[in-house]
């Protein structure tokens, strides 16, 4: 009995998920968060009318989801007036970004990311043999400059720009999104992702241009719907390149519950405006317990709050341990110099409460142990 | 705005899915099915108890699943008495076959399966650029002699079986399996696919070997669990083998509603044990149709029965679409010898009915176009 050997680019990689899951974190810890706050998901909870079609739903999984998304993809068609032939669904844009980085990259391929964004994007990138390229985040913004200037040197395949941006919350307006990709070098592809759109001020999303081949925008059902368990996002982009798809996503990959769920999400925009409502009341709650206590909110256009802990990445580190010793669930940037930083998302007022109460017991024991 | 260029590998596939859905059939047939009996659904559904999990688990879908399946994976080490270690959960068997490929296969290596056996399994090894070798059927029965021959002409890195058998419905018995394992190459990994094991006769699955590192087998919640909507497949192997999809997965790529219809469906062995009676019976009923119309309905160990339609496969074909044509959705293999065949799912009285009116129909129909 001889093992078989895994391909030459698994035998690069380590079994290690790019985020520590709460539930992990509790097994170890033996005990509960009592609030969830660290992975932006949406405390708020999905619309009722949501959980109702996926209730109802729930007895006909015995079928398999159509492999067309069809009622979903027209939905989303009506709302964006785009053509259904502009919409890819995957199983959130996790999978997604795995289905592009699988398309496009071949072992060595330059991808251009910023230093400290999405893990789970250079997670793929690494997994596909391709060769990974950072700039650093300019003002805690992401520089569509340096990203260009660095695809351009390194013949980049695919550039990566989260507008919003996690890990900091914060954003560009869309004439500077719309300089950049008019700025794309020939055959790049960029990837905007804009799972956070919902929470971001009137201005930040470029006008859809479905003629240009260069561009693959991602939205999530995950943040401003909160069906971040259903695992429901979509892809935006020319027909053409939509088209490719078809050729390695798993067809019946999609939950039929979940899809039911999302189409009812979508119709229930009264229920995103209360959200967004909610989210704006938690940002600012946030920020004030930040500044109550010493620290800097950073201006946030999503549904989570990034907090300047005003010192190394060392304290932050201690203030976020602090914080989760005191069941909050948060995290923070992984890289510097935003890793000076802790990460909130909002929620309402029970675990608002819970963080206010939690924040300066927290610091007071992170600043005894300095 | 030049587009940019997908892989070499993904510039020779198509954008066709391996199976075209019930639902596709039923927009361009511009109505819907009366009986829905050709993706082996089980139309008997899900236990009650799975139902109400999924149901209350709706509310909850504002948070991503644990990414470990913990829950899951513990409850099947438990029910088949190995470790979670042991086990990987996927998306369904299609998501597993995808993640086993890319694990594996470098473009130009070689994997072994029968001609006509699953089509996805094909789609993914395309997808990765490997090279499919195909031996035969013999008797209707995948033929281990002959995989393990091509396996070891060709040095495969893979080799697939279903056991039980789609479509056909045949199997063999664990000693052959056993023998099978017994004989692979060094360095030869051997996909054995047990999605319609629980429908079985007792004695079909080997014993479990969790030290050997040249098997994977595969089971789902799709089929005798009634859930072919949720995705939720696992794997079974050696904790290394398991270990390693950990470098490719995607951590957080399950339904937190699918987990938890999972964990229910599994608890409910009574109700599993009600399914596989009521599929015995109705596979039974099949047959009889089948023989009362001058068919040959072959031994099934699955929720199917394949019928030999006693001609070629022009006449199965027509006999296919006359069923259709009568709202009836069925389908059939789509290589020869065993495309003379077509192929029904078991499902409760109505759909029962439904098949046994329309059949004799179809086939003077079909009869008459001859």
């Amino acid at each position: 009995m001889t093992a078989p050997k895994t391909t030459a680019i698994a035998q690069t990689l380590s079994a290690i998920s790019p985020f520590v899951g709460p539930e992990t974190n509790e097994r170890a810890r033996g005990k509960p968060f009592a609030a969830r706050l660290g992975a932006n998901e949406s405390v708020f909870g999905p619309s009722p009318k949501a959980i109702a079609a996926m209730q109802d739903a729930a007895k006909d999984v015995w079928m398999y989801a159509d492999a067309e998304c069809f009622e979903l993809r027209n939905a989303l068609a009506d709302y964006h007036g785009l053509s259904a032939d502009n919409i890819l669904i995957g199983e959130g844009i996790d999978g997604l970004l795995n289905y592009v980085v699988r398309l496009f990259i071949e072992p060595g391929d330059c991808v251009v990311t910023s230093a400290g964004a999405y893990p789970t994007f250079n997670y793929h990138v690494a997994g596909f043999g391709g060769k990974i390229e950072t700039v650093p985040f300019k003002d805690d913004r992401e520089d569509p400059d340096a990203l260009l200037d660095k695809a351009r040197e390194c013949a980049a395949k695919l550039v990566y720009i989260a507008n919003p941006d996690n890990p900091m919350g914060s954003w560009h307006n869309a004439d500077v999104i719309e300089d950049m990709i008019a700025r794309l070098p020939d055959g790049c592809l960029l990837i905007l992702d804009e799972a956070y759109i919902e929470f971001a001020p009137e201005g930040t999303a470029p006008e859809w241009d479905m003629d240009n081949p260069q561009v693959l925008r991602m939205r999530t059902f995950s943040k401003a719907y909160g069906m971040a368990g259903a695992r429901v996002g979509y892809a935006i982009g020319h027909p053409d390149l939509i088209r490719d798809f078809g050729k390695i996503r798993n067809h019946f990959g999609a939950s039929r519950i979940s899809l039911e769920g999302a189409v009812a999400a979508l119709a229930d925009q009264d229920y995103l405006v209360q959200t967004q409502d909610n989210v704006a009341r938690s940002r600012a709650r946030i920020a004030e317990a930040a500044r109550a206590n010493g620290l800097e909110p950073l201006p946030s256009a999503t549904n989570f709050v990034t907090i300047d802990c005003k010192s190394d990445s060392a304290f932050a580190k201690r203030v976020l341990s602090e914080l989760m010793e005191r069941d909050i669930f948060v995290r923070m940037p992984f890289n510097p110099p935003q890793d000076r930083c802790i990460r909130i998302s909002t929620g309402p007022e029970r675990e608002m409460e819970l963080f206010e109460e939690a924040l300066p017991k927290a610091l007071t024991a992170a600043r005894a142990e300095d």
